[in-house]
């Protein structure tokens, strides 16, 4: 796919070498705020880096100069700025954080938000939790600020923050809108790396992005965020579906390939793809539409 | 509401200024132990204070020179005694501490338990996890002893430690027995802040309570707390949920105010209430009745 | 039961006095690999300890010469070798090391996994995660590698790890694959005792099993892991199920033995046992068969 050829205004898409994409936020004059504009090309993008098989890592990122990582909604015209102005139906609104939130949270490729500035609101939410891996520079402020502003959490955090670090921590975060920086004990867990300079932080966590390219199978990772975003209600049904996860991969040609590679200390040829190699049965979870009716 | 008119035996109620109750366990000579007086007081305080839209948040406290914050179930006559001695009925018991925990968790205010003492079985159960903040003395001597004294866990433990720290580390607490304090590894996350002295906690959790009453908005306290503690059992029904909270918050004058006072660097003037500024669809899952037919 | 008339091949097991049970992987020129001999004498020896009234405690360790504690799957004849070269149906084929895994999670008694080398695969997942308590030497390399052996994870690590520790931690693990030692932060919280030399591991977790099984009641014990392994889905439920279960365990034996040993200050003679002394309601939830038809 040609990503250079779609019309993105508010994101820069770029395809390493080695089947990894950069997403960054190109909003530096507003903050990187969370704009209907921006939020409509995440979307988009988190959509077809889900169904291109060339594709094994994307990275979300912002220009480190930038004022913000993203400084969440744009307050400057109050909360009914950016996402909930228009607001016709209690009932058929969808937030918008959570709509890229669901889109990050369901691509089947390793995602990596690489958050090298401040971020608040949004910002942390939907451009952080619903990712894989976090990389962080040690000097951002990071706000969850909704109980300040008279709203509630957004983008799905009422589930992801207690899974990822815990209900207390989440708490900690949620129920008092502090800022806070990455050694805060209420985020321990959260990041996967700290970098000492904002402009360290992409460049590591590409690092990390190719190497895992390079090693692991695509088809794997779709399976094992499977397992892990839908793991069964019991240890029964867990066992059930990861033995029959297990039955559907242990043939693969990467399977063998990856051993091989290993055994002869080289780097593997891997081959397999989520849309050629995952069997009928996957996904086994319902997918639901919660889209919006206006 | 006048509180002072109310006559409690076991608790002393006062108000602060700035929306703040406190609540101090009033039983030193008996260890602050666990009685069931204590028990009715404790949960019909708490169901008033999540009525009263007067108050924002609510501190359990104990006298720091008591010789304990609380010592759990009195043992001094067995655990016969102190709320098990009357089981008529297997099936129609209810635990006393559970029947507190549940009246705390579902408090719909900022609720802090500020543990200035040493804690023991009911009084780390009970009396700290269903608290949205924990603040403790360093010095404080914290055990859940069920194991070692023939019974089981209660008061929601089963299900609020595993999520508020992990499995792993409520293993840790809940098959030992072990008398752990505020620094060890097995308790990392449960607490908010660990204070030097005993005569401290109160002081920081009353600071601490008096920021949050002024900022945040009562309403948005508690739909993230409804949030949190109902998120939806996937991500679609957790996006629906959030979606409809966003539309039925976003519109308040407690959301103008606190941006226009967050712009304006001033202290907001908060006018919203639970009472009056919840929508019909607030609480949208069910509440069910498991009190005891005897 | 005299186990040692049980005539194991691939491990040996003796028991201690004091009701401790210990199981030694002995498989040392194979590094302790996970194979189906294992598998199988792994599942019989944790379901007899689970009936077996003698024993409190159960450890599972190796000899701490061998070079590895559990290499994880023969990986000398490809992933094929192993548990997977015979899948003769995707929807029939059982994970071994999920069933090694269900065979210790649903162990009544005490568990302890004494980490005494390195670890990978399934000597991760199915020798680590469903047990109580993990004690690990400073130097074990712990790798789990699926994703970078074309295959998923197994032995239940999709819905243990992430309760044990949290999903941010689970992900940093299961999906880059990374060999880890245990003081790395992605695995906080999951080890109760790193120990300096590999030597040290069992001893310590010895002397461990040894006060507990002294000083807990067995019956609380299976009580307690009922209710962390199955709390309910709410609070309310998780209330009913706790009120009940200390209605059943309040007046027995043991609680009366155990409270007046405490005030003595002597050791406690316990007497009730998980065969004898739990009630008809236990277990409150459904035991559900998921064994292959193959």
């Amino acid at each position: 796919m040609d990503y250079s050829a779609l019309a993105f205004n508010e994101i820069l898409v770029r395809l390493e070498a080695d089947s990894v994409a950069v997403v960054t936020i190109n909003r530096a004059a507003e903050r990187n705020s969370f704009s209907r504009g921006l939020v409509n090309e995440l979307i988009r993008i988190f959509e077809l880096v889900d169904k291109d098989d060339n594709i094994r890592v994307v990275i979300l990122t912002a220009d480190p100069t930038a004022p913000a990582f993203c400084a969440g909604a744009d307050l400057s015209d109050g909360w009914k700025a950016p996402t909930l102005h228009n607001i016709q139906s209690a009932t058929d609104h969808r937030d918008s954080g959570g709509r890229v939130a669901m889109a990050i949270y369901n691509c089947r490729k390793i995602t990596i938000s690489a958050v090298n500035g401040h971020a608040a609101g949004a910002g942390v939410t939907a451009l952080q939790l619903p990712f894989d891996f976090r990389f962080v520079w040690s000097g951002a402020k990071i706000t969850l600020p909704f109980v300040r502003r008279g709203v509630v959490l957004e983008s799905l955090a009422s589930l992801l923050l207690p899974r990822l670090i815990g209900l207390s921590r989440a708490k900690a975060l949620l129920l008092t809108g502090a800022t806070v920086q990455p050694d805060s004990p209420y985020m321990q867990g959260l990041y996967h790396d700290v970098l000492p300079t904002r402009e360290e932080v992409f460049p590591a966590s590409l690092i990390f992005a190719k190497e895992l390219a390079a090693n692991t199978s695509q088809v794997s990772i779709a399976y094992t965020k499977g397992l892990l975003h839908h793991p069964g209600k019991s240890i029964e049904e867990t066992h059930l579906l990861e033995s029959r996860a297990l039955a559907e991969t242990s043939k693969s040609r990467d399977a063998e390939e990856l051993t091989r590679a290993f055994f002869e200390r080289r780097r593997p040829n891997l081959t397999d793809t989520v849309s050629n190699n995952t069997s009928e049965w996957y996904p086994w979870w319902t997918v639901v539409d919660v889209k919006s009716r206006l």
